[in-house]
């Protein structure tokens, strides 16, 4: 996951300019539309928003959902239909945005992050919503739609979004947003289980890169789910019209998700500062171990070595009694392992006393 | 300890679903009943919730407990009875939540967090109440109920809770909870002076494990003890009618015990996190204990070898003055030692002048 | 000093409850009254608490003074006597509370934190004050009075606390209790300047360990003096009837005092974070210094003996103008020395230019 | 970069003192006059401030633009042109200063920070702006104008500017001038993903460095953009007669620019404060790379040599059955490699169980 | 800079004692008084407070310069002439007190702390300061004044402090003393550089202490100076009626002032705490450096000298064809240099792979 995920336009571009970016897919975007009441349902494709116009006039709720890059007319024609700000849809193209949420007399505009878990890494995924009276229209650049479950429970008529108004929809979208950052942080608290495993058994290299990705994605995760907090804490604290009052316990239970998943992210971030410590220690007690090694067997041999090496020597002046007499002493030899045994046992002993054996 | 604790639902699955998860013990809950005033007192265990209704449309006050997970078919059951909300239902069955108070118009339910100390380890264990005017419901899921002691002082004519409301045995649980963390803080306060001294001493792997989980059981225990703060300000300072005004002196004292809790474990946290350092300091100070044995072995002896190694060289041409003479030299050999022997006093002079003994 | 200095009875015992703790001395509480007016001044010493009923009841201020441990009898005499709450009591007894300020309605309830060095070390004593219209009662658990001083001012007639009401007095208890902290915190001071010197200069394990005791008394200090800064805080914001207007400038000197102990404790503890890193450097450092050493001597006299060990061999064919003919050159031996010579210059030349001398 | 970049006139100097910089350039500023409504448009160099008097008295939009350093007279023609405070001017030849916003009666004066690239190092650049009804005032010091490509676009009638008030001309002002951050922050991730692989494949003393200036920088630019945000915020907040209420909507764009780009920042420091955790690991792993090799070949040659120094020892008493009787064994030198061979076999078994290799 | 420099009563001591420190100089402070308006000037010294009397009662501004320790008689004199408070006289006595503001009905009592650089240290000093309606006292401890600028600049009839109140020359005294920081913070910006610039080439013993010195200055520093942006908050917002509305605009600038002087702190402490780890890293390099050319001699030199000391021993049984026949063989010796030269760019070719040179 890359640290810098946000598109902008450059600097100095008029404000609101809605351009295509070159990363941009080129496949059209799916465009799927529900209309539903506690009774009805309609469930189609369109080709373009102007389709939607005949769902809007009546009284039933109407979700649209974009799945994929819309292009720069589309958002245009949608922003003309429902009167969006023109910052707003520029927002929706320059995806990376913060999560957020504008209030406009007639309409919200929320902007949620989306942890999508591959492999073993994470992906923010920008999910932009407007919420009016009686619609909803969601925006998502990724592959498959993360509210596939959701359209599916509304085509029962006992679906409990089908008795209520938008409002419950754009709450029954944001709760799955919010809690799809669970699983991702039930599989990093495996993973960080398994790397202080790692970490205090036998840290190598590898560690050293797993745990530093641990930390950069809980950095960036932290970074793109921080705002939810303040998003769902706006909804509920500044009343709009388009949110009836018995939606705000619902919305409650979301804020409690969204500060559930922060004070684990913290949590994960404290452990995993730590255990840089810890791989610290680890690799400087093998350090030690290493050295402890290099020390027995020279500080043992070095000395004995001398030894040797001193009978080693050729001083033999026939003439002279003191040209290394030991060497034709009877007992010189055996003199010698004498020696090199009690000098082997002392340092035995001496590393024994200081532990370290 | 794990981490990650919470149960939850899979994202996108309808809020308030009441669907018992796979690790739930199989054995029913046990439900026990106790109807009080000052001056009566009735327990009894019950089958179904069903079986409370009279004990309710008395005046006296009734507390329900209980103890091990109860099945959805119950949790609804008793939904219907109380007018409980559907999530605050799920969160009893989605153990692992964040301690927090919902003030709903008849009643609150609160979410505490029990630290259960285990040999030396702590678990966190979720308890769930549900506080009207003249009732309290109890949940808790682990083996034994927490609340034993206090069961049977009510059964004394003189006990104070007797004499009071049911806000007055709500506070009396919660302080219960609370008090819970002093024992366990107390052992973790213990287990951190032996692990100084032993960091200090004699620093080892295993006190890097042991140190590590401590960290490790520390940053659970603040997460999800540190919401209780908020729960107990949020009881005192939104007044509710279900609390009479003379329980609130009660609360502040339960607050305090919070902040108390909440002191020593960050005093906790920040030794621990200096103890890792001075773990790698320890570990530094025996490297360098190390290196000096080695380097004053080898710097003593590795000359010394060398002078005598030069003496067994085999320059022996007959004819030359120069191969080698000191070999013949009359007191060749006495010469070498009183090299080596001075070599070996210049260098423990030099050692010792740079304190390494 | 422990981190864990509360004394609490077990979790589930009613609130409130004032028994005896184990560790509490057996011998009786001196509880000593003084009566006092600008003009008038009485000073005795009382068995029980209800001796001091007649001087309650005249218009003159009284202090009452229990040094050492009172016994639950006497506490619940006092608390009847002073329509003292129970909780307030029990919090007497459990010494190792938060300081905190109670406001009753007739009485303020006020716990402070003590600091007293002794040695090189610092404890924490508990002082608990009730003020009253007309009295203070103050408790002290340890063996000597700190207010010795107080009392035998107070006896002049000119003693400003004469002049004034009880409120007065109880600036006077407060401040002499909040300005034990200065000269702690100069020893502090002065002790980790001289632990700075002697990291820099000469580190060793005493050192160490000297420095993580002096982290573990700050936090510990922090800990139990940090609420002091909210008691006096809580005694200027919120007017009680007891206090006059007139002690208000003198609290808010007060106040000031607790914050600059507080930036004291804050700047030590910065800078002993420091110093353990220092530490470590230091430690670093000198094994850069022995490794120097090892290696210079290591790498200077290996690859010599290595040439002598090569002339030392015995290749002796001597029908083969290939064995070692070296050996019978004429200028053989001092050609060695030439290249050992010229091998040990080029090494330390090699040195010096790394600048390891 | 430099850590301090603040031009400040010697304490004591009278405030509002308007003296040049012996750094200021020489050379004159370029004051260049914009002159619009939504229909005309006038461009034209300035000699001096007051030739633009005629603009002002119309109702059209002016915007002045100094680029360079203005000299003492200029400013104070300026300042009593359009009632500006000598403070004010005072903090325009004062560069470095701080980001704000000082509100007065007629007009608003706002210091930005523009971050400017230069290869890989970033500069910050001060951009003051005095807004009032119907005219803006900017001066950049530094050699380009950053508004080179606003200046342009107004030149077509159909740009927004040209709609709007000077109020709208701030806007766009500023929002280029915070948009500069993002090809910045870019820039930054992406070296800081470049130094990270460096830092796990192949850590050396350039990494170190670059790795500092990273953080330098990022210090000096959080300190120097931090303060916009609260700029940004007070200009909403407060609302100035100047600024139209249709303004206020995309202020709050730029506000929420201001807070994406200090959490990268944020981002951008927490990871570069664990690099530098990561690289000392690097270098402890290398190092024990290093003493691996050292301790796998000493330790199976010195005990080698030792043998080897043992059997060449001169012990040749030839009445002695003693004397170094192996040597003269029929099988002596080849059990003198057996034994060579069972210990260098012995050493590689146990160094490839203590998985060395 | 010492750590604990506030002077202090022994705990216990009555509140507001006036007693001189042992400290304290013995020369009599200089007292310096000069009377104001924006057409007269008078300027003389005092013997005593007294004198000043007949100044007071015109109209007139009159400011009191007190340099230098006063002494007991004088603070009390002076108290009874203004009716100032015994604690604000305590704290001009009672030096290093933190910078604050206290309001009484008639004047401001503020302490402010003026750094002032002494070589590369810096020392923090008391300035203490009453405002009235028409009249300031300022004291300083110090050698020299440091409004001496201020009071030349006075004399001339163009000073702008002389055509406003007392209010503005109170300004002009914060001012100076704030704008001192700059200075201050400017020299250790070039110091950290500088030692930047060491600590990543040449880092040693002494760079160390520097950067050990820098940090606790700037701890110093931060403590001292940090509540001087309360000050001017309290000053700004409580609207005193010693303060006219005009000064409140170079209040603010002043205000200013002080958090860019905090921010710069806060960037030198980010600064120099990541300096202590790139010390540590380089340190570190270094001991990889010296490990490196050890293993490499070891690592090529032991192997070849246990070679040749194996072909040192004297296993020359003449009947044993087993007896070393290398040693007798015609190419034995240039044998021997060939194992020697493939041996060693054996190694060179390992170390150069493993990129160690």
């Amino acid at each position: 996951m890359s640290y810098f995920t946000k598109r902008y336009h450059p600097p100095g571009t008029p404000p609101g300019t809605l351009t295509q970016h070159e990363t941009a897919s080129k496949t059209p975007p799916v465009i799927s539309l529900i209309d539903y009441t506690a009774n009805e349902f309609t469930e189609t494709k369109l080709v373009s928003f102007s389709d939607c116009i005949p769902y809007l006039q009546t009284e039933s709720n109407t979700w649209i959902h974009v799945q994929g890059d819309p292009d720069t007319e589309q958002l245009l024609a949608l922003g003309e239909l429902f009167g969006l700000h023109n910052l707003s849809l520029e927002d929706i193209l320059n995806t990376g945005q913060r999560p957020k949420v504008d209030s406009f007399d007639e309409q919200l505009f929320i902007i949620m992050s989306l942890p999508v878990l591959t492999g073993k890494h994470v992906q923010i995924q920008q999910v932009s919503l407007f919420v009016g009276h009686n619609y909803v229209i969601s925006f998502h650049r990724g592959g498959t739609s993360p509210f596939e479950q959701i359209r599916k429970r509304m085509q029962k008529r006992s679906s409990k979004a089908r008795l209520h108004h938008a409002d419950y929809l754009m709450y029954t979208l944001i709760d799955a947003i919010i809690d799809e950052g669970f699983p991702v942080l039930e599989e990093f608290g495996d993973l960080i289980e398994l790397l202080e495993e790692e970490l205090l058994e036998s840290p190598d290299k590898t560690t050293l890169r797993t745990l530093h990705e641990l930390k950069r994605e809980l950095i960036v995760l932290r970074r793109m789910l921080w705002p939810q907090r303040e998003v769902l804490n706006t909804l509920i604290r500044d009343e709009h019209p388009s949110i009836q009052p018995g939606t705000y316990v619902y919305l409650r239970d979301c804020y409690d998700h969204t500060i559930q998943i922060m004070d684990l992210i913290e949590s994960y971030r404290d452990m995993s500062a730590s255990m840089l410590d810890i791989y610290l220690s680890s690799v400087s007690n093998r350090m030690n171990e290493i050295m402890k090694v290099l020390t027995v067997i020279a500080t043992i041999f070095i000395p004995l070595t001398f030894i040797t090496s001193l009978y080693g020597m050729n001083f033999n002046n026939p003439d002279s009694p003191w040209a290394m007499p030991e060497l034709h002493w009877y007992f010189g030899y055996p003199m010698i392992w004498l020696i090199i045994i009690f000098a082997t046992i002392s340092m035995i002993l001496f590393f024994k006393n200081k532990k370290w054996f």
